[in-house]
């Protein structure tokens, strides 16, 4: 992470934002406001943070507009202050860590099919498996312990984590990044029939993924059982999902942790989905949609809008009441139904009287 | 995917049912009902989607008893009329496309010990780890990195997808699937003793996975403690799904994604559990009982019964309000026994007035 | 697991525990109480299934204190009566099941590069990957499948099971074991900007688990922003948990499987999170907390509390009313609030006109 310094000035060229203080110092590192020393910069996203400030060492600090403080202590600090401080923060990280070094080298101890096509550049580590008519794009990166299946295609530039399973006739665009232990095109989980009759419904569609999505470690897209699971350019999805047969994520969803999304359910554009969030099968989750982390969505969902049912953990023995008593909500709805009766019927009877 | 064809008379003979219309139209391949073009056959399994018929460009058209339309149009096409035109879908899926081709090779590039038994016909790719004593049945394919550990039992005509790890000592029954990153047979989860003193509780059963069982990407079944985890004969398991030490699962069972079952819990036979259901440990689940998606259970289920726990997402500041209000579910139990006791003196003391 | 024999006087003293009856049985394994026979010993840990006792065929049983049964057919077996004769049992286990066997050879057909440092004693697999400066300490096994990035450090007498991934810089302490499939060091999920604006955070920080940390199978520990993500010594972590980026887990915590904890949160010691926990990013869970199965957290939880919100499967007719009412939860409670003040309004007149 130390590599040769940036003056701010530099920095702010390159990542967008305007100096306030002295843009001659030189920049070393980005670290966070508790660790930054001298020669590093660091940023300040949320002004809740503020107070930090006063004892951060850092030489400079990225900061949102109208943030730069006037203590005269806070003005011997130099600022990078740029519109969103929390994208000129991840520009510099870019700038002083470019991604990973690709080795432009074939390990003789990786198999590689007679058949498949690798572009220039691709870097081959050993113990990957490359099968017959796949074809991988320029500069791209396969791990260690990466498989590729029969006519496979992955574009420019991307990078296969170790142990990623991409399998048969799968296609991934470029600038795609696949974390450690992701797997490409399982089978969907498809049967019809019941008990000793059941029959597998074979699989036999393939997964798309667009350019530029990145997918992290251990989560499983499986393939379509006719077509394609689709997931759109720019989608950036965390670990543990799970996308069953057919979904379709549209461009620049927001996938966290540990969700899953069921059979043929359709995920709109610019969708967020919170860690943990469960879809079940055959719904449309609108353009922009936001859902709440731990929640379940039984019911397709409209656009724009942002839903929730997590539950936050009450006091054990508190809860245990109202897992009991949870199921009779509908008994204690008519039950207060009833007496809205009685007493406007009293309150009546009353008023008569009077 | 695209085979020889088959007449659609072939079709009824091999996969069931009967023709309607001209039996000895050609077909090549199966699509969906909005893709299928000439020379190819879909399906129409629920009614809902009959409109869609009029636009669809399909040769042949497999649906259930009485689902043939009489409008001039629609007698045009052929049909394929079955009892259950989702088992006949499968069906013709499964003669269209015949399992992995076994290349009956094993790859100079694996690692197999030589106490180990290979039956005729098994395929290894490269990459894989076949350890001392373990057995592996005719004709069963054993993708890239595959690591199976010592005195391990593969049956016949099982796929382990790639990565996929058994560890030492577990069985497996014959025309099993393993898809991509499963693991059988790592350690159950236990301790005995607390904090500084905590010991492990060393896990030295084994995993048993009886025939026909398919369990999907990147699931984990712990082996153990003492005696055997079993998966049931017939068992589907989907993927990420976790099986924890002890447990049982009936023949014929299915469970859905991301579905975690605790430590000796018993799962009956022809049991459903939908996605993201969580069983806590030492439970009995009976035959046949069907457990709807995100459902926790916390106490044993009778047999045949369908139990639910799953919520369904609200608009987010309404659900903030609910979220506060719940564990206070009790006290509101209360103030409204506690009106009623007021309504009914209230409703007494007026007629003895009246 | 049949080992050479131990007389029960012999567990006694290495196991911990007094011998009552005749310590000078041999026993050679441990079994359950249902499987127990002749020559082996078994453990009764929770008085109710003390009737199992009166069928168990076993030598020698482990029980706490008090619980020797003086019925005549009891008293014929022999009993080590131990403070905590679960810990009793896991010791044991121990003594009949010593840990993986390592076989101190390194295989020619790793990976691993000159400027790796392997201490001695480690048992390299086929198929393993070690980067450049990765430092691996004395005794260590890395199974078939391992990849070590680069600046790697891993310490003595640990077990990497197949197919684990650590990634570049990451740092694992001493008799760590990590299960099949575990990604150490996998991108934290951070982005700046919306849409087509959206800017990848680089994710430069590592992880570090400290001394014995065992980590269940397919689980992913996500490497930090900036800084680490930390797992205290001795935290035990079931299969298919998330960790992401800045988490740091306090000592001898527990955490079962598929539990989720988000960026940058801070759990303590000693707490236990259940089974699918999932909690938000930056709150604070403090020492000794114990979260029940299948809760959420939303904000951070007190030292030494219980705390609950996992629900429990009802029937489900019943419990689509519930999930239709629930979100009119807090208007069922301005009903109730309504009704009060009504009631006691008409208590009121009533009192006066008596």
């Amino acid at each position: 992470m130390t590599a040769a310094g940036k003056t701010l000035s530099e920095l702010a060229q390159q990542a967008g934002g305007r100096v306030v203080g002295d843009g001659r110092i030189v920049i070393h590192k980005v670290a966070s406001i508790e660790e930054a020393g001298p020669g590093e910069i660091t940023f300040l996203a949320n002004p809740r943070y503020q107070a930090l400030l006063a004892s951060c060492k850092a030489s400079a600090v990225i900061v949102g507009p109208g943030m730069v403080l006037e203590s005269p202590s806070e003005r011997r600090k130099a600022y990078l202050e740029a519109a969103d401080p929390y994208v000129a923060f991840a520009k510099i990280l870019q700038l002083f860590n470019p991604s990973a070094s690709c080795r432009e080298h074939i390990s003789s101890q990786a198999s590689i099919d007679p058949g498949a096509d690798l572009e220039a550049g691709v870097t081959v580590f050993p113990h990957v498996f490359v099968g017959k008519g796949t074809r991988v794009g320029a500069r791209t990166v396969l791990y260690s312990g990466v498989f590729l299946g029969e006519q496979v295609q992955v574009g420019q530039d991307c990078v296969l984590h170790p142990n990623v399973v991409v399998r048969d006739g799968c296609r991934i665009g470029s600038r795609v990044v696949l974390h450690a232990g992701v797997v490409i095109g399982s089978d969907g989980f498809g049967y019809a029939g019941e008990g000793e009759q059941r029959v597998k419904i074979p699989q036999v569609g393939i997964v798309e993924l667009e350019d530029d999505v990145e997918i992290g470690a251990n989560t499983t897209v499986d393939r379509a059982t006719l077509g394609r699971t689709i997931i759109g350019r720019g989608v950036k999805i965390d670990n543990l999902v799970q996308i069953a047969h057919n979904v379709v994520v549209g461009e620049n969803s927001i996938i966290a942790a540990q969700a899953g999304i069921a059979g043929s359910t359709r995920i709109g554009k610019d969708v967020m989905l919170g860690g943990r969030v469960g879809i079940i099968n055959h719904l449309t989750i609108g353009d922009g949609a936001r859902i709440g982390p731990g929640s379940g969505i039984l019911q397709s969902v409209p656009p724009g809008v942002m839903r929730s049912s997590g539950l936050h953990a009450a006091p054990h023995r508190e809860w245990l009441k109202v897992v009991t008593l949870l199921p009779q909500l509908p008994r204690l709805w008519s039950l207060v139904r009833n007496l809205e009766k009685k007493v406007s019927e009293l309150v009546k009877s009353n008023d008569n009287k009077s």
